[in-house]
């Protein structure tokens, strides 16, 4: 086969070029029940042209149900991959995160094995073989990884996410690399560290978020490589969620509780290190730091995933670094991201997930890290994952990873969410959470339209009524706090107060709002 | 006031021996309503004076509930101190651990405010100011610190425990310092690190349990040493115990695990560094290594407390080093370490909690975590702190700080427990534990004296069968297994089967418990 000019631009290892091939003719690569790592971090920088070979494979053949796979991505792929091969039932296993609405389907049908993980900890365990247990070496089959371009040596070059890439790269015994000629090359825009594993493990020598301490690409093996692919569509992302009424009061709660905290001498005065998840609520943070003029300067982010919203905070000045896993812009603001790329790149480093969510530097950062949750309990217990327990929607993310070493842990929520029948059905503070991501002993504010809880220091006690008086909507309150009244009249009588509950009526909102679509209830 | 000749001896500073004094002159600079930081980690290093003074003092003015404190110790205090405090009704509000009955009874029937955490995490917590924000610049009122000697600097060497030590000086206005002469001087024994704040953080630069990194006594500001008082009884422990039947067929299930680890490539084969928490599962594990002749040497331990039973694997030269925050040794395990000083001291090393702890220096060790849980579900999620959901035990202790970050993450509890009526009334594997501490995203490995369930890599179902079948009690078995049935079947039925429960059924058996003395139910 014969490379493109702009292939060739991209490839600077000859060598490569030999191996050149069209996804189509890699299917017996992909023999039934192999284990395969693919590149990619929230919908970016994943591959495009093998997976979809593999579908149209299947689909042609009507083979669905009898290639299957284990797949890991160090976070959510692309809806056309992913979705795709869960409607074509090719997922076997699926680890440790994912978005799509045939994903989500297929997990909770029973169809696909899924496991969710810490997204730090996930490649560290991968490395370890604690996901390969019954393989040779507990090696992957294949990994297939998006590169923008290709080093002399024949290293990787990713795109807009590193995720787990170095570490599924690490693991497998043949690597197919995907060329993307359809965006620009990312050169220098990376710092990669490779997996040492213990007792010659070595500290992670970052003291602020601009620090660098590997090289610009992901070492590989030229020998494992066995084919390159050009890849010619970019990724396709998705527009943000609008900030709405809700998410912005949210917002403005928060900033309010990190301006106290500066006056009070506990934050400096340009914070600490910034992590923001995705979605509206993140979007109004973000954007509330963008519009706060003088008051937050030279602010640096320290963070998962980047959204355009950060890049209206590098253009109002007061951004001064901002490292991720992670670029996940909406198809304008990658174009604004190229567009202007000088402005831009200097101030952004893209790494590895065990590095960019490392419970290791977070904590020696001391970073402000912000989380949604599905629900938080009384107790300051939040539900990140499975809604009434049992059904998932994406994954714990990197939510623990933050929340647990963070010097600010914070969960901003709305107070309730609208149900089929009532538009405040769902409160989304509740006596008992039905599934628990984060533990009591991890957070420290929680925050919805409504107020802020600052549960620092606070025993049990003093912390549910706290979150009930400032969190909770109007129409909850009088509700959670009869359960509270009731809960320690009872376990207080017993010698059992230390947390107490009504253990055997906890869940009873949820009950009602399964059975009559809204939490209210009218007595306990 | 005359020093003793012991005490000089002990004592480098001269200009501490002008502020000699007795503890019941110390009374005054302990008003109500004041802050306090004692030494002392598992029952070992705690203040004896100046506590008993004060209790003495409210006792005999019947100032009970008039002279109320805040009170944080590392972890558990000596039961003649904190225990009389607590039934002298002194304790407003206290964190981050505790052991002892009288105590326990005043946070249970809401006497006390206790809230625990992270014991890594507390002491970095109190310098962020999180437990002091009513107080000028977050500050202690006063730490009372038991030394063992004192450095020409005017620096504490502390006995057998650092835990909080390090941050309470550094954040209190006034130190009072017991000097206890009647133990010996432990200096050399220990390696402390003071706290720099975000950003200034940096690394802990440690490779090896062995590794050095800081001073051997805590720098204190002399100006803040208000007083010295000499202490002359050693700590009050207990006698451990004993290993049972039980306790040893646990023992014999993990390093029948650890073992197929090692001959799997996975471990080496002198393991990796041990954490291993108290208690009679505990004995046994490390028992069975120092037991285990040429299969296990050269080993390593970096965990946060010593008990006797390492003793026995320094002397069976199975162990290489160990590294703690604390030795609560049995008083005849302190006679045989005192007697036979030289042969241990060189392979001992004490730190202070927030580096024992360190889930940096966890994760990057790849330590091998194991705790004993109060209850643990079928999911992987585990109970370590409250009976029921609300009666607190001990707290949560390092328990999370290791399992979450350690490589291996073990729980090992014996499948039951006896209820009043019934010797196996009470299962330690539940549907859903009653309170969590630690989640699915945290567990690899549950051990029973029933079997082992390794998780490592598996989905929710999948780990719910395994944990049933290998871990739980004949008696119990088909309960669970029923349970999960039908939560499958439920659950898979309306598309949310990812992690499924019967979530209104699903403390049915903590109730029969409740109602009927165990928790063995004759349908869901």
């Amino acid at each position: 086969m014969a490379a493109s000019a702009l292939l060739k631009s991209r490839v600077r290892r000859p060598s490569y070029l030999n191996k050149l091939a069209k996804a189509e003719d890699l299917i017996d690569f992909f023999p039934h029940g192999s284990y395969i790592g693919w590149s990619g971090f929230t919908g970016v920088g994943y591959p495009k042209k093998v997976p979809t070979a593999l579908a149209d494979h299947v689909e042609k053949n009507k083979l669905d149900g009898k290639l299957k796979y284990t797949l890991f991505v160090g976070a959510s792929s692309g809806a056309e991959t992913e979705n795709r091969w869960a409607r074509l039932n090719m997922i076997e296993r699926r680890s440790p995160h994912q978005v799509g609405k045939e994903i989500a389907k297929g997990i909770n049908n029973g169809q696909i094995k899924f496991f969710d993980k810490h997204l730090s900890m996930f490649p560290s365990d991968l490395v370890y073989g604690w996901y390969t247990l019954d393989k040779p070496k507990n090696r992957l089959d294949v990994a297939v990884i998006e590169a923008s371009a290709i080093t002399e040596d024949g290293g990787i070059i990713p795109g807009a996410s590193v995720g787990a890439s170095p570490e599924l790269v690490q693991m497998a015994d043949k690597v197919i690399i995907e060329v993307n000629t359809a965006s620009p090359s990312f050169e220098g825009l990376h710092d990669i560290v490779m997996s040492d594993l213990p007792p010659a493990r070595k500290p992670y020598l970052i003291m602020a978020p601009e620090d660098r301490i590997g090289t610009p690409h992901i070492p590989v093996d030229p020998e494992k490589v066995v084919a390159i692919v050009e890849s010619d569509y970019p990724d396709q992302t998705q527009p943000n969620a609008p900030e709405d009424e809700g998410s912005q009061a949210i917002a403005t709660n928060l900033i309010e509780f990190l301006k106290h905290e500066v006056n009070h001498g506990r934050l400096p005065k340009n914070l600490l290190p910034i992590q923001s998840g995705i979605g509206n609520i993140a979007n109004a943070v973000v954007g509330g730091l963008s519009k706060g003029g003088a008051d937050f300067t030279n602010l640096k982010v320290w963070t998962e995933v980047l959204q355009d919203s950060f890049l209206d905070l590098f253009d109002s000045g007061n951004l001064d670094f901002a490292t991720a896993t992670s670029i996940r812009f909406s198809p304008d603001g990658f174009k604004r991201f190229y567009d202007n790329w000088e402005r831009y790149a200097g101030k952004l480093l893209l790494r590895s997930q065990q590095v960019s969510n490392s419970p290791e530097i977070i904590r020696r950062l001391g970073c402000i890290g912000m989380n949604t949750p599905v629900e938080v309990d009384i107790y300051a217990h939040a539900n990140s994952t499975c809604v009434m327990g049992s059904r998932m929607l994406n994954g714990l993310g990197g939510s623990a990873d933050f929340l647990r070493s963070s010097k600010y842990s914070i969960m901003h929520t709305p107070s309730t969410r609208p149900s089929k029948t009532d538009p405040t059905g769902v409160s989304c503070i509740v006596p008992f959470c039905t599934h628990i991501d984060q533990t009591e002993h991890d957070l420290d504010v929680i925050v919805t339209e409504q107020g802020l809880a600052d549960v620092r220091g606070l025993s049990p006690r003093e912390r549910a009524r706290v979150i009930i008086n400032k969190c909770s909507h109007p129409d909850y309150k009088p509700i959670l706090t009869d359960y509270l009244d009731r809960a320690e009249f009872e376990c207080l009588k017993k010698g059992m107060g230390h947390e107490p509950h009504l253990l055997f009526q906890a869940f009873k909102m949820h009950q009602n709002l399964q059975e009559n679509g809204t939490m209210k209830i009218n007595s306990w």
